[in-house]
């Protein structure tokens, strides 16, 4: 295996979605781990983790949230690590609210976002970050993108 | 004076808009304590801060930020106290996104929201929640009230 | 019992959805008061609750409606008491005219809002502000905030 | 003259805006009283006006206001008369708030809405309602028209 | 009777929510004629209507229409009458659409607009116009609120 | 010259912005002719207009148009040319609503729609239209996407 | 058959909706041809296709796309032909993100937009497009226009 | 030097926001090369530049654009390599458009998308994900996010 990711998210309601970037890294044959912590409701633990993420080894977190979803940009500010955001479709505002919260970071803190949902590309996109540093990741992707190609085409 | 209050805000840039409720809070005799403390870029005196608020005596905190505004929530998640949210008007989207940042906050912390750019709504709101205690102030809100409604009428 | 709330509804039919500030009032020890008064369908209630809810001993005052939401904002301007609003996700727009309607106050009455649907969050920002003047509601949060972490990590 | 109208903004500075509506009401000969009524600053002003408007002999209401823009579905809540809604563009939101705090009315209390910062169509609206009673007032209403066509195509 | 208003609607697939505003008249007692005329596909039919919509003896006219709704804008071009109209929920963006392409008319021709799906409201609007001319309209509308009222009471 | 292109506009407002779609038809070689008609303030001209431009020769018919954008969707409507929409930004809601009163047409009756303020697009859009005919016409959308290119690579 | 027409998608699963456009062509008897072919999944079927359009005789295109709906972009940029682009309804933002990608295009490469899932009014623009060339695709759409009329009034 | 990264705009008028980009690359000691590619008026440049970037050495590519901003998808379907994508305040939508257009990519080919005219955080994610392979240049993001901190703190 190459490469580690952690997978975070703010809520167990929000796994269905977040499978989608545990499955690609799999697929990618990238390590990951999965865990459920909120920058809200469990904020000590969100600040521990980013904190040591990498002391930990990973290599870049993927983080999905919905609503006021500050969880990516939490992390990002602790730690050094490129940090993929994930907005997660809210109840009552289609994904806005949290797209609009984990996107429009301050001047100095960048998240890495991708679309409403978009946790297959998060995984992707981890591993074309892994890719920077590990020759046979980027073949891994070139050939994911012909055999995607291949599927459209049929 | 009674109560006392801290008025927080991602930016030194923010510090027009903000002085809205340090000038309301003065108004309404209440002692306040203002401070530049980002939640992105300055994470650990932010988390620092909102971990001894209550010790440090504050009554509630009001937080003030723009675009991805993620400060009234983290502070919200770190301390028991009421915490006020002032979503700053931001260069790109008009405020929208602060305001979703701010009010649309997971089931379990709550951010008292005013409208954008409402700084000073935020010193009057800290002034009726202080007057839930000083019996003093409730009568400030009461007299506040007539004049503006005098002012109007003119 | 500490403390005492009055939650407000416009219509029958947000009554699933307010449910949630009672209940957590309830978890909280806190005393309510639960009504369907509408500010554009019994005006005259609407006012007379409003002049009198301070001297009818309410600490607070919780007022969720939807569309055009005027009822929070109407008993703010009626009351010295802090007034949260809670906008209700509307039929058509998906509660963005009612967030917009109660959080966007003029300069001088402001309404704490909380997200969306956020009833559950309303009974929570109200203890939260009770407990500024109750020091064994501080504590209760202090535990509540404690508990939902364990929850979450599981 | 026939027909009489009054005029409400809730802020003196809606008056450059709302001096469409009384110009074009002057235009039709129809009679007009201006008043600043704030919902939220003068409620009382707000109710006893709304009260009395019918016994006082106004034929229809146009109320403008911006933000959470209560004043016209506050009036509406406690007249039979006709009320027009004139939706002011807001400092933050260019006006979509007013717009949606004025239109999107409860089942049972309407408001006749126009555009934002449409004063002048509210005064050309409040002609259009007298004229369902003067037939003089139909006639102006179609030179209006026909003049107005004749403008444009120069 | 008192009273005569068209109900005009885009297509037949508005008829269940235009169906608010006819029953809304019978209530009042108001005659009214039912038409699906749509701005776009039977244009000369709406042309038709609305030149002479005012000869016809009609009081008011209500148009429904959904997507860019043009039909209210349509017959307020062509009839001194005041038009009012009925945004109506749109597949795809919940109304939005309809609601700016009938509430945003330029200077010079107003529609009086209501919420969207509003068509209940539309009659009651229908009623509050006609009752400028007819005193015992007024008096029905008096007492419309005042059972409104007794109903959300309980 | 091949080709001829009506270009109306609702107002005279908005020739700053539809200059463009006259300028690229004169680049183009094609020939275009110039009114101000308002589906609203001018409908019998707008009326009789579309019915007689097929008849007057015309290929194609530009309009555009703000706000509450009628103008393209009733040209549309009255004749069986192809009409493309201009979209132009509004003074309050930046043109989202001229966009959406003219693109969400309903079906049967499409409106080519461009971008906001897009005039220039318009002209372009025109020219490829009339080279389904006018082989020349084809060449020269060649030649200029070419020099286009050139041009930004400078 | 007079015209000829490509109909692209970017997914299998916007078959449903894009068989509008077929289905419309067929009833003008205009053949055309449909494929899958994304933008950004197979970008070299798409350039391949876009560069060979005009050769291969077709005298326009009809792309429907949704999310950041690029297709229809890209094929204009690559084609002289007329472009018409079908914003296809998003899982998460109800196709507003489709609308805008495909509408706002820079100023030299339009794309003539239709309304969201508008996929039979592209065909009907197709048709009038072609129309430019075709008399009888003219008395066609004449025809058509006359029994649509027919069908709503009934 | 350690890393290379391309920069690349759809318009020489984005050269000042995306001077942000590489200024911040230069203070990282990144090594990078800016060009103005326009996915829809040089599309050839678009796609050459794309499918030759790995083979050229580049570690990311950051691309700017505004409006239907299609540049970051296109290089995105073309390259293996991460693409960063920053959204340009658009002259009418104010970047919502460009926003939506860069994130809401289909499953299968991320773009990383940063906030609206983001492109110093574009450099700052650069400089992360290239420190993913080289050690120096995380110990340089640490000591960026020290420095950023005390500059915030004063």
């Amino acid at each position: 295996m190459s490469g580690r990711v952690a997978i975070l998210m703010g809520s167990k309601s929000d796994s269905g979605i977040m499978q989608g970037a545990s499955d690609t890294l799999a697929q990618f044959g990238i390590s990951c781990e999965v865990k459920v912590i909120s920058a809200h409701r469990t904020p000590d633990a969100a600040i521990e983790f980013a904190k040591g993420a990498e002391a930990a080894g990973f290599d870049a977190v993927i983080a999905g949230a919905s609503g006021a979803a500050h969880l990516p940009g939490i992390i990002a500010a602790l730690t050094p690590l490129p940090v993929i955001g994930v907005p997660i479709k809210s109840a009552t505002l289609n994904g806005m609210d949290s797209l609009l919260s984990i996107v429009q970071m301050p001047s100095g803190v960048p998240v890495a976002t991708v679309g409403i949902d978009g946790a297959k590309n998060a995984g992707i996109l981890a591993a074309q970050i892994i890719s920077v540093k590990y020759p046979d990741m980027r073949q891994k992707i070139v050939d994911f993108k012909a055999k995607q190609a291949e599927n459209i085409i049929g």
